[in-house]
């Protein structure tokens, strides 16, 4: 019979008390179960991470850099921070790319006029007003790309390369639009990179080469390139006409917003914690990242309220524009250049809040022992995984930068590519006891770490 | 382990030859095992259906009635069915109405800027060019909108009831809209009916009521609603743009297709076999109801290809205009209606040519005893079940006119509300093996039905 939610969290504040299992032999680890146990109770005592990050994503929808959506949610977060009465609040400035997506759209001009479901990839070019037509070439890679460049002149290009995993597919989104412009294509479009959805079109960033003319890229729907490849096969001449009113807008004004608990012994030292708060401009940015931003803040804020001030300070920071510019992570890194030898660990939260197995983590042995013991103090939510690989697009520079240990929140991630950079990203594919036990996870975790007597990976 | 396609073949006729199970106890099938088995062979032999059902969503997109496509497909299929040796192969001329969708949006006004995912509702009139503003009132139901009538008065209703099945749910689309416009709404949203999908909407038909005016009305996707619901469980007033082209403009030509094999000895008396061939704008219409089309069309044609001719005429009819007006139904119910008398049976396959289970059917208790028995010969592809009740849509005037024996196609049908009238009815969500048991079982039950020595129901 499976335990009630009441039954759930006390089975789970009493196994990071009592330290049963793997924690029951890790005697150093007793002065934190205390703090462990209030932190996981807390946490899955109510929805309020799910709560605030409806509010966030319901209020003002998608936060595209240099929207003024982004912006509004920034103060808003500022705001509600103070309120939380997180320490050192504050907007750090970043100047991010202001990419205007516009209207958009891509029809089968013969055999049979009709429109097709396309999404333009982030910082694209537009067409002409009047949109730009070509006859279609198909080709499945990059080598049948390079045997069949001379037929790509003049054409657009669909690069169609079916969805295995996303390190392995999202190349043909970053790098094909450019390939296809060297070989003469006069747009390009990219088979969706995700898991199979509903005509569901996934955005994401392309990125020009210097070497190639810039055109215009688009994502197209798994089931038009479907068809396409289909018309093709059957020796149909396929004709498309693409309209993007899509551009750059020069620059705008944005922040990575910050706010702390200052460490009691330490305040010098910090545990950073945080996600990126921009998203793109369809779905509302739940998952990618409104997610990992509301549950490292979340976990700020129960310290917080539960008076555990630990040794180290830990801040939380929402990252600005990681999307289509990674510019908060590089302003944070450059802001706090001087600083970055005091960071202990750095810890993101970008795959999705689902229910959370644990950690990934990249530092040191002595390190890794130590978070793997820590997360032991997670065994009564089943997130006390520590897997081989930490970090984070926006943690990124600043973890080079200062060779700074490095986690990642590791989650469920079976439908994370289905929605990731879809109008489907929404709230509402997120459990409310998924995500508190996430911001459980990165609460005790940051915690702890913060809390040590000896700084992470020197003992 | 599982059969190999060939293997599975090869039991399915092996299976209807020799009248293993049920099938062995009914002697007086006998006659009808052999032509069975080649049906079942040749439907299974290929992915025939399946690619005619691509070739035709593929090349025509949908198919909505007034459309070109509708009309071109029309021509096309006319086309075909000749190729095909069917016999008397021809259009019924059949007036449809020409709705159409244009551009058509839905904003939040405030308080917080930001688009919404809509789709208008089939026959809804439009809003002036600059679009309607209103502020928002969400209703549970009808109980909800009476109670709070006085409200709505100038506002934009949501019909917020969440999807349970269609029967239930799809009174809130077609009656909605009126609903609401007599209590004083200037538009009317309705939660997308349909199971949950990836912020898909469905459209679908409203009726607008004589005693009610005219306001314009659109499925509003159901994180949308839920978004908008949880904005007024804050207690924020929501204000909302909506932005509709949607016009009804008059009438237009179209036609229901059809196809024969005369029957050699009774040919006056008619097994009549369809689907509607229209669809909505959204999607190729692939399984609602090109599917349905294309298997009934390709049972008739493994008839004439295997030289099966029975003693009664089987009758293929692709119906046009089912999904906003019916004008294909009643059209040929009054075109026909000095032979209803002879018409044998009616099938219908419209609910999608996924895993066919058997067939629904409503008829006299000995017409039902002897589809029980025919259906057994398709025990080796386990669509051998008869359910209580058949019928369909288009067939349903002449069914009813003439009470006519009635059949539907039963198929598994989990996924049908997750594509039904959404942009993602396209053919990859169907299965070529499926569709060729669709076609197989169809094959057999319309074939033997119309050479069996008494007319059904009469023994």
């Amino acid at each position: 019979m499976p335990l009630s939610r009441r039954e759930f969290v006390a089975t789970a504040v009493a196994a990071a008390l009592s330290g049963r299992g793997a924690a029951a032999r890790i005697p150093w680890l007793d002065p934190y179960r205390e703090p462990a146990a209030r932190l996981i109770g807390a946490a899955l005592e109510d929805a309020s991470a799910w709560n605030r990050l409806a509010e966030l994503t319901d209020t003002f929808g998608h936060r595209l850099s240099g929207s003024r959506a982004l912006e509004d949610a920034i103060a808003w977060a500022l705001r509600r921070m103070r309120e939380d009465g997180l320490e050192n609040v504050r907007a750090e400035p970043v100047r991010v790319p202001r990419w205007v997506r516009g209207r958009e759209s891509l029809e089968i001009v013969f055999p049979y006029p009709g429109e097709l479901v396309m999404l333009g990839l982030g910082n694209s070019i537009g067409t002409p007003a009047e949109g730009l037509e070509g006859d279609l070439l198909i080709v499945s890679g990059y080598d049948e790309l390079e045997r069949r460049g001379r037929e790509a002149e003049g054409r657009i290009v669909l690069v169609n390369v079916p969805f295995t995993d996303y390190g392995a597919t999202v190349t043909y989104r970053t790098s094909g639009p450019s390939r296809a412009a060297r070989a003469g294509a006069v747009a390009c479009l990219v088979r969706s990179v995700g898991t199979d959805g509903l005509r569901t079109p996934h955005t994401g960033m392309l990125t020009y080469r210097r070497d190639a003319p810039q055109i215009p890229a688009a994502a197209l729907a798994v089931e038009d390139a479907l068809r396409l490849e289909r018309l093709a096969a059957r020796g149909e001449r396929v004709r498309l006409r693409l309209k993007m009113d899509a551009a750059m807008h020069g620059e705008a004004d944005s922040a990575n917003v910050v706010g702390e608990i200052v460490g009691r012994e330490r305040p010098h030292e910090v545990v950073v914690v945080g996600g990126h708060f921009d998203s793109w401009d369809v779905g509302t940015g739940a998952i990618d990242d409104g997610g990992g931003c509301i549950v490292t803040w979340e976990a700020v804020r129960l310290m917080k309220a539960l008076g555990l001030r630990p040794r180290r300070t830990v801040r939380v920071v929402l990252f600005t524009n990681e999307e289509n510019g990674l510019r908060g992570g590089l302003a944070y890194r450059d802001a706090h250049r001087a600083e970055l030898a005091d960071h202990v660990m750095m810890l993101e939260s970008d795959g999705g809040v689902f229910r959370p197995h644990g950690f990934g983590f990249t530092g040191n042995d002595s390190a890794r022992a130590t978070v793997q013991s820590v997360a032991t103090l997670l065994g009564g939510i089943q997130a006390d995984a520590v897997g081989p690989s930490g970090g984070g697009a926006d943690i990124g520079p600043s973890v080079q930068a200062g060779q700074i240990p490095a986690m990642a929140l590791d989650v469920d991630g079976t439908k994370y590519f289905l929605y990731h950079h879809t109008s489907a990203d929404t709230v509402d594919k997120l459990d409310p006891g998924d995500v508190a036990r996430c911001t459980a996870a990165i609460a005790v975790m940051s915690y702890t770490v913060a809390e040590l007597p000896e700084r992470l990976g020197t003992s």
